[in-house]
């Protein structure tokens, strides 16, 4: 099967959604119409299979997890998402795989209501790049730069799910389904964003891990923070974990969570926590912004945690 | 070096040119200011190395390559590039190299006049991808499906250099530096397709080669073509080897040309002619479009050629 058929049975009904597309897939490039006076949010992620995915993960989950790390990117700066490109490398055309792949990109693409509007078929190792296309209101997006002295750093949902889900696959032990999604179908927190967008000062999604990215959230807005270990929202899943192996870690570095960090006048907290309640989703508390530089992180810590001073230099 | 200090060396400094850019390189995503009343073009394309350009490819022709490749395709619809993300995957962090690359992927960013707004960098096999962003006036863009009955079929340039230069290349022979800056360095046909965009009724960009791009056109349009090889634009390079080595498949199908083909109306080719000469580059008239379906390849030619019945079916 040659680029145009794969593109034709797979691709092609990936398009047929959302708005705003006045050309889509087929000629050199898309023809998009961006809403009058919106920003135009643009984000990019790679995942390559063995690094940022376990090689035996589902085609179905691959799908979804490379445009859910990169819807969650739009989220964290409560934008819109409407349309994606795909670029896909592959080792060889194998129908199956790519069939459950589009499986599970298309579930997540009609829920958040994304077209794909272009792309690339290339041979090679299995990785995958994708670019997301949203809007915000001009003015209306949360940048990491825009925490305040006094503010309440918050997370949506809970912390180190994923990282503890890798790790006992790594080991070979049994993993429940539960935690296996967070590790593999990541919920990009949009419609939260999209709650909180006029509560919270900034925002980052949590993809390195907490203590590598509230860095960097504080080195944009060249603030400090104090944050409590005891407070970090912790699942029934990690919970139940923790009298057997040490989870802290996890919570604070080890990544692939795809939550909101975000802080906020105390004062709204409660509105926040109310408004994201509706939709299920925890808001967290955890600790506080304050003038003098540097993350402060306060335990009990179940073991000796080894936190990098300006977060993570990854080079993934 | 880590992740962080590679953007702020090689990738800041590539943000800073262009216009329209509210946030650049740094947040979750970036933020632009799309112009009002413009529909948004947008293209992506992957370069793999030992694939898309030979292993032994100069960083600084890697870099600019794969910028222009992406740009062709905005010169396609007569689009301005505005905005580009790149993806890069790297087997290591080799300075020189980057900073080498940095240098050709600036060099052609500054000329064409486009901003790097976002970026992701792995670890991997040598590969890139880059998605570019453009404007073009709502209803101007050249699409595909434009050709008509009667128009005649033009390409820029000349074709064949750089399906050449890597023949000669894979042989171990000497390449002198025009031929291979046409397989390194292709020129996006960006200005030509600007000063022509009210002229021509379609385009596309030749990368596969002119028989299969050409096909592409005709099938999206819903025309036939008839071609003449006596009339393909040859460089002085390629005659110099056409009595050594059969040129016409080189010229049909080599790809990697990066010239723009396109059908106009007879009457407006002198003008169309006339108005790229003025920039140096040639506008040679091959065919007509008709309207019996299929591409008609009248020879005479150096040795038989094959070619697909309706363009080539790669994946790369």
């Amino acid at each position: 099967m040659g680029e145009f058929e794969l593109i034709r049975r797979y691709f092609e009904p990936l398009s047929h959604q959302g708005s705003g597309v006045l050309l889509g897939i087929g000629d050199d490039a898309a023809l998009l119409q961006p809403m009058a006076g919106k920003s135009l949010a643009v984000s990019t992620d790679t995942l390559i299979a063995g690094r940022h995915f376990p090689l035996q993960t589902r085609a179905r989950d691959v799908g979804w997890k490379a445009l859910a790390v990169n819807l969650s990117d739009l989220a964290a700066m409560a934008a819109t998402p409407r349309w994606f490109t795909l670029a896909l490398t592959l080792p060889e055309v194998d129908e199956r795989w790519l069939r459950e792949f589009c499986e599970g990109l298309g579930a997540l693409a009609r829920s958040a209501g994304v077209a794909l509007v272009g792309g690339d078929t290339t041979r090679g190792p299995l990785s995958m790049t994708l670019t997301v296309l949203g809007e915000v209101a001009v003015d209306g997006a949360l940048r990491r730069s825009g925490a305040r002295p006094g503010d309440q750093v918050c997370v949506t949902g809970t912390l180190g799910d994923a990282a503890l889900a890798l790790r006992l696959i790594e080991e070979g032990a049994e993993v429940d389904a539960w935690l296996q999604g967070r590790l593999n179908c990541p919920q990009p927190r949009l419609k939260e964003a999209h709650a909180l967008r006029h509560l919270a000062h900034c925002a980052i999604d949590v993809s390195d891990g907490l203590a590598a990215d509230l860095g960097h959230l504080l080195a944009a807005s060249e603030v400090g923070a104090v944050i409590r270990v005891e407070r970090l929202p912790r699942s029934p899943a990690l919970m139940a974990h923790q009298h057997r192996r040490p989870c802290t870690a996890l919570m604070l570095s080890g990544g692939d969570d795809y939550e909101l960090c975000l802080s906020l006048a105390p004062e709204h907290f409660e509105a926040a926590r109310a408004a994201l309640a509706l939709m299920g989703t925890p808001l967290t508390a955890i600790g506080a912004i304050r003038a003098e530089p540097g993350l402060v992180i306060l335990g009990p810590f179940d073991r000796p945690v080894v936190l990098p001073s300006s977060g993570f230099q990854h080079f993934r």
